[in-house]
């Protein structure tokens, strides 16, 4: 049965490799959200995206580019895992308003507008203050809006995330994050925000990253899937999806790339300290790609019935898709 | 008649307005090759892209992009003219392999290896010496057939002309020149190039820059018409089709541009000279779009019946695009 769940995992950044492509085919991952990037500028995306047409053609036994929802289908009737593409941050678009219509084209169809710090769009989720979206954002929300790029909030303050939700036409979504109602973590959201995700029919994936858990590499699978019952009431059921913010094989110096790209010259830790500055240690209930079955198991043991479960593994994040990553007027 | 002959010009570079693209609605021009850059970085390249988006956008009543062979024919349908990119240099790829899928899955359907100068790929018709395809120029050649980007050798040296059309397992074209039998200028083609031109399946577009034209601008369209039948002659009529190289309303900044690029301390002139630095002035039959019912009149006074008038006019190109400018095994 669990192998026939539509999987879709909302986020990873891992160093892809066969290995993890065929666990992914192993744990019955239809689709996962790749990030492309973190910092890195325009030209810099290109070459991410480059490196990734190498793998889709080395590992075409195994994966395929999603450059539209449909093709999540197309993936799974094909036995492939399906990539799509996000960026954490809206450096691939610099300061042109034109780049989002081009990174559209070339698949990028999710964006952050903000990766903890202040950006050209809005403010993240690690400033002092939050002035909300910036001139340059309104626009760039208009424009993500008309070609089909989602919006994503995971890493922005709350204000700037509020404003986004009004701002935008079409749904927006946080795609790795949880309650903090279940955790307190800088990076977790407010009943306030994930209620005005729910109203404009976007989405929450939820997070499987240590740090944003209570207990953190000691969270029960039990009580994820407690946290996921508690949000379905306050969200509905459609509007709540996985993103496990999975980072597999990757050295420290990742991290401290996502932590510091280019902007300090002291060591930012981010979600860890000096004393504890490296990856956290994973969940042994989802150690990598092999163990969404485990997830699938949790829900039904919490008492979700298989169609709750199988909008929570993947249909939702199809559906926001459909809703908000193809082009206006289509 | 002349209106419902296919028609497609195979280069143009303007000035780009409302009233360039409805002189090609008046001319009844299906389809114009735009040269999107000459020297151009891969950012500058999307900053062009960028600039075209906002065309189709604006002018959305007259132009429409074409992205694959099949979308002349929709444009055709829709009373719009189709336009689709070129380059005019290699430089929007740097060196980077990478980058040729990934200008064409942005809509880049024809490249050049040289223009004029050495480049990283092949040498242009402007060096002394030509030592023919370099190293990476035969992965680009390969990688180039893969995606569908078709190889346009109008301005490269002949050696190397000759060695991308052996090394490419698909039709390479000359999308702008003459024959240098017609008229002795740099830039235009041997017999010998253009038998290979055809034996590969490709196809030599006719110029009408007066710099490639016998007697320059005063070349009259019964001269201009005997090319071509003697061109029909050598290369058969499958072969052979329209280039203009129509440059409109640019400033003479533009002409230095192409010239001299970022690689000149001193002036450059080009196929001119410091006597006659500017643009050449423009045939009388050919002002501009609203005069390619001229070039039909003329094939037809000339002997040629209404199929190989639309095979030249249009036809060719539409079906060199179908063989050269889709993905290889689609």
């Amino acid at each position: 049965m669990s192998r026939e769940i539509l999987t879709v995992d909302g986020l990873q950044y891992s160093n892809w490799s066969r290995e993890i492509f065929q666990q992914m085919r192993e744990g019955g991952v239809d689709a996962v959200h790749a990030t492309l990037v973190y910092h890195e500028t325009c030209r810099e995306t290109l070459y991410r995206m480059g490196e990734w047409n190498r793998r889709f053609e080395a590992f075409d036994d195994l994966i395929m580019h999603v450059r539209e929802p449909g093709d999540i289908e197309r993936a799974r009737q094909a036995g492939k895992t399906g990539i799509f593409f996000g960026a954490q941050n809206c450096s691939p678009i610099e300061d042109d308003i034109d780049l989002v219509a081009i990174m559209r084209d070339l698949g990028l169809m999710i964006m952050q507008l903000t990766y903890n710090n202040q950006s050209l769009l809005a403010c993240g989720c690690y400033e002092a203050e939050d002035s909300g979206i910036t001139r340059f954002g309104r626009q760039v929300i208009a424009e993500m809006n008309r070609v089909g790029m989602v919006i994503d909030m995971s890493h922005s303050a709350e204000r700037s995330t509020l404003e986004a939700i009004e701002l935008s036409r079409r749904p927006v979504i946080i795609s790795h994050a949880n309650p903090s109602s279940f955790h307190p973590a800088k990076r977790n959201k407010s009943d306030k925000v994930l209620k005005a995700i729910a109203e404009c029919d976007g989405l929450l994936g939820f997070s499987a990253y240590p740090f944003h858990l209570r207990n953190g590499p000691d969270c029960t699978l039990d009580d994820y899937c407690d946290m996921i019952a508690d949000t379905a009431d306050l969200m509905g059921i459609e509007h709540i999806a996985i993103g496990t913010d999975l980072c597999q094989d990757q050295p420290t110096s990742i991290l401290e790339w996502m932590r510091n790209g280019r902007w300090s010259k002291q060591m930012d830790y981010g979600e860890g300290s000096q004393a504890n500055a490296g990856w956290p240690k994973p969940l042994p209930w989802l150690r990598d790609n092999r163990d969404f079955p485990n997830l699938i198991k949790g829900l039904g043991k919490r008492g979700f019935d298989d169609e709750s479960i199988e909008r929570i593994m993947g249909r939702n994040w199809v559906e926001l898709l459909e809703r908000a990553a193809v082009p206006e007027g289509r």
